[in-house]
């Protein structure tokens, strides 16, 4: 811990700040200034976004989704194509397929990919609502889009496996997801490649 | 502007976060979703401890410097040594050299350096506050603690000049600091040297 400076709430702020993915101590310094010196301009709104964000944000029932609304944006929207759900290992892959305008259907979210190594079991995933949102005789099809990596490849197969008496296809994303790469951090005409050209497993 | 997939709260609170220095829109979407995720270990207190700091924090009417106490804390120390004030370009570099523990004296806040390009004169700075502390009869020393660049030297040597009449040493920081280089991202080693090895202008 460096030497504080400047008052016991500051030092609290940069901490608070240093937690967030992409700032360090360092950046968290920058930005704790640059958030001081823009009092009225960011410090008050984004406050007051946090208190909001904080008292409205849910976990959508159905979808696994975040949104203000319980179910989400995403499930109660008509227009989109209730017969196909998406499944995304998080939210934020999630967030780039609806950035990459690569699909317009139904999600499903497990909340992360089996990984015997880290622990993490079926039971740890929202499976079970999964398989039965695939029996609903509405649904035609499960596009399975997780990412290229072993565990989300592994998680592929084992609800592959476990959607073989529903009447659904099981597809899978295209190869134009670089293997080991993840889903968060490709372009958008990637992702919509990847989705177009999706094939059966 | 991409498109909304998770209601307007969310959105906001990515736009706010992308303005903070170091995180884009795609790392600011991350932040987003891992307060919205750690929403009582983070998001709660982070919006507490912004609240308090936006209430609090206050600019020293001595030294420029950011505290929540007016004299600041560094302002109001009876161990600091009141006959040398550090000067520096920006808060930034006050805490940079503070967590350097580069030196264990008095500072100047000017608020920016001069800068014909950017129509920056000595009436934009915390200059003339500076020659009458100057002029106090305690102060022996003043370390003017600027950056390595154009504009830092350029003020250097305005205010230097300003000192001429006071009965005060002027001196600056050794030729450690790399040419070009900026305070805030120097190693604390290299600022304790550049501190010691000051040298009378
Ligand atoms: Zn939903
Ligand atoms: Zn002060």
């Amino acid at each position: 811990m460096p030497k504080a400076v400047a008052g016991p709430e500051i030092e609290r702020l940069i901490q608070l700040l240093a937690k967030l993915p992409g700032l360090g101590p360092r950046s968290a310094r920058r930005a704790a200034l640059h958030l001081i010196k823009k009092r009225e301009q960011l410090m008050t709104p984004l406050t007051e976004a946090l208190g909001t964000a904080r008292d409205r944000i849910t976990v959508c029932g159905i979808c696994g989704n975040i949104d203000s609304q319980n179910p989400c944006t995403v499930c109660t929207d008509p227009k989109r194509d209730s017969s196909v759900i998406v499944v995304v290992a998080d939210v934020a892959d999630l967030w780039a397929l609806e950035r990459a305008n690569a699909v317009n259907a139904r999600y499903h979210v497990l909340g992360g990919t089996l990984s015997p190594l880290d622990g993490i079991g079926p039971q740890d995933l929202s499976i079970d609502a999964l398989v039965s949102r695939a029996h609903e005789p509405a649904v035609k099809e499960v596009i399975l889009a997780l990412n290229a990596t072993v565990d989300g490849q592994t998680t592929a197969h084992y609800i592959t496996d476990l959607l073989h008496n529903a009447n659904v296809t099981v597809t899978r994303l295209a190869h134009g997801v670089p293997v080991g790469g993840e889903l968060d951090y490709l372009d958008e005409g990637t992702l919509s490649a990847a989705i177009r050209q999706r094939t059966p497993i």
